[in-house]
């Protein structure tokens, strides 16, 4: 597909700046623009390449003042950042999906294929379970039994999901990721560590999106529970008992222990750690590779080991660079001390 | 199953404190519990709930004594948390066993099937392995040549086992973790890194657990080994030539860099990070996120970046924090000694 | 098989001192040697072993002098690792080399087969891919569509690569890894966040591996780009849009956020974080969990959160630990100032 400079600024409600006529058909990033392509600027620490991107269009902010001539034809609109993800997801959903039941699945007797379905080449799906209809399955993923699947939800290669999970509507969960294996629970014994049961199951609300290789175990008893519009990245870990609030993301590689309750809207950076059995409130941001001991108030931004207010770290980190300057002050103090003493 | 208040005292040897008669059908957690549930306390931080909640029957441990009055039947026991696990336990043990080879297992040739066994659909077993009597493997499992797995033991779905790596008896590796991987080895040359080909093993010992997607990998040459008893968390890394003690535990996303020996009944929080070639002693606790440079004799609890005593990283936190303060103080006595000069 | 020392020596051009005629057959880590086996000497730390080893023969550096007697037999060769590597390659390469197509393959409509190859059973292969000459796909690999596959690739069990991403020549991808999934892209909105379709793909370019149970995230436009020679470890997470320069090496679960370009011949220890649209320059060492927030030049070793010059940060360490004792001096000190302002 092709498309004019003024066609992309009717459908985006833009104003074209430049040769309305200058056809695109791919969209590059601004410093590796290429003819014939599409691109733009929201983030203003890109804003130098704009002058230079080979880019034949770049979509910008009507704020946006250029301090040199731009070679591209220019497409300003509200919110350049908005409209490019909307062209995105255009692009995105111009793939054909896939539907039908490939060869090679194992799907249990008695379970009801919804109306729309993809049900990919080795996966399998338990006793008991209930799919959604609009269930895309891609190939090689676990479904154990009795398993509750909402509708219009993704579910890509090699997830595993086992018995008594349930999944809400538009969930998305990425590659290798794992739901509702046990938590980690046992108890000490003179002959070693004892196995807890753990008999609960895990609950993702609706709009969930997890990323790939990420694990959320089961409650011991009860449910770990993932609120609805949560997205969490690649490669995090949530613990037996967990809530995680409504609308919370959180970045790669973070970890989530045991019985922790986080609140709504919060955001995590990557490698975060929180402690088990504690409250995070809501509205609460938290910098990368913090590590959360203690439970934090709504409405605040934390950062460091342990994690603190952030402008208090900040200080911090300040005062402890200057820390050999100041050792080195407080031997003259010294000094001065013993040469007023002298006196 | 039904069970009433009396018939789960005879059953745990406690005792009785309200109605013996009302009934219970499942078990709930303190602050989420509902008529008809069992309930338990015995983590004290949760003690405010037990006044209201709403479950029938509390175990509470002989020592507990109630601020006010309980709505609940509770039944007094020795120790309430290894009650509930008992309990659980019965409730785990209580779902039906999956046996037989499902469809679609690709099983090499003269492999011997144990008369006790779940082979589930999509599973691989390579050339020459062997499998223990009660054997489960779950779909999707990749076991290659020459594995040799113990009596009791249950492999989750999509777990990846390298060849010749050993499993000993009543493990249990939950869903996509991979057992044998090559070990990070290269030799910088001018042409780049050359790969060192790791011909070695893993051995898991009896009684190990492992969490999800977690990664152990092979020996450059003889055996990582994880001896027995030993409970990984998800995503937990096992670098190669490591050597985990008996009885350790090591909670999510830890990692052992390689040839590193850790002893026996030693305890990793979370996300901790240990260097390579180094030596932890035994009864060693680590807190959360702690980086490990170097070796740690036993009976230490050490905690922070770098990790050190546990009691002096508390007293560096509060003297980083008052930082800022002594800062002012070193300000003000400079003024005072350049006023006590011009004296 | 079986070798004479003498055997050996020839081969590696190295010299005997001892029995040219004592046998091996198996290799051994110096610590655990056993008679019938060949050991080596290469880092120094182990160098006490040497003494006692029950290794029947031990390759060791030219440069090494004994400071005792020594039972095994030595070859002296120049470099004693990369002697051990080679043999280690030569034994890793005896190992028989599968082939064919095993039984329960999805191969899509009009897929190429190459002349060598071995394709495991349940293992998947979208519409549009291109498999290069002398592949190993192990068993329950998924490979989408329009993926392209150089020469000499070895894909483990269990990978997961998405649509329309390219996997250079001699590439390695360890089990469970997953290349490609969305990057982690939702814009804020009143309705909670929506997702930002991701529409590049992720390149790995020749000479790449990657361990077990990584995460590569496919672009938003454009590619992740993995340049030549960078070797990934296990549970490695790389967001999109990342570009990594050729022949830089990341031990276990770093991460690396969105954008940030990292530049060649870098060397990343484990649980390593960077942040995302930020730049890393050549030949740069960053110490185990570090935390990097800023660009950083070329040639510099940095570490600590946030990462900083190594030793700066030694020297820091080095401080805080001197804290408490600090504090008692400016104690003393302003007693002191007391006492002398009474004078």
């Amino acid at each position: 597909m092709e498309f004019t400079a003024q066609q992309l600024a009717d459908f985006l409600h833009g104003e074209v700046i430049g040769d309305p006529n200058v056809k695109v058909n791919n969209v590059s990033k601004i410093e590796e623009g290429k003819p014939g392509t599409l691109t733009f600027l929201a983030n203003m620490k890109y804003a130098h390449y704009i002058y230079n991107t080979g880019a034949s269009i770049v979509l910008v902010n009507k704020t946006f003042v250029p301090e040199q001539e731009i070679k591209a034809t220019l497409i300003k609109v509200d919110d350049a950042y908005a409209c490019i993800a909307q062209l995105l997801n255009l692009a995105a959903q111009a793939r054909p999906k896939k539907s039908g039941i490939e060869e090679y699945v194992y799907i249990a007797k008695g379970i009801e294929i919804p109306q729309q379905h993809y049900i990919g080449a080795f996966s399998y799906i338990g006793d008991g379970s209930k799919l959604g209809n609009n269930i895309s399955i891609y190939p090689q993923v676990y479904i154990g039994e009795n398993v509750k699947i909402g509708e219009n939800v993704t579910i890509y290669p090699g997830v595993k999901i086992y018995h008594d999970c349930i999944i809400g509507n538009n969930c998305t969960i990425h590659a290798g990721s794992v739901i509702g294996a046990d938590g980690f629970g046992f108890a000490p014994s003179t002959a070693g560590y004892q196995k807890i049961a753990q008999i609960g199951n895990v609950i993702l609300e609706d709009n969930v999106e997890i990323g790939a290789n990420a694990t959320i175990d089961r409650a011991t008893m009860g449910s770990t529970i993932i609120r609805k519009g949560v997205k969490l990245d690649n490669l995090v870990q949530i613990a037996h008992n967990v809530e995680i609030g409504a609308n919370t993301v959180m970045a790669a590689q973070c970890g989530i222990a045991g019985s922790t309750k986080v609140g709504e809207n919060c955001m995590f950076a990557g490698q975060v750690g929180v402690a088990g059995h504690i409250s995070i409130g809501d509205n609460v941001i938290i910098g990368a590779q913090s590590g959360v001991p203690n439970s934090v108030a709504s409405n605040q931004t934390i950062l460091g080991y342990p994690a603190q207010n952030s402008r208090e770290f900040a200080r911090q980190v300040v005062m402890i660079k200057k820390l050999p300057e100041l050792n080195k002050t407080i031997k003259e103090i010294q000094k001065d001390i013993k040469s007023l003493q002298k006196d």
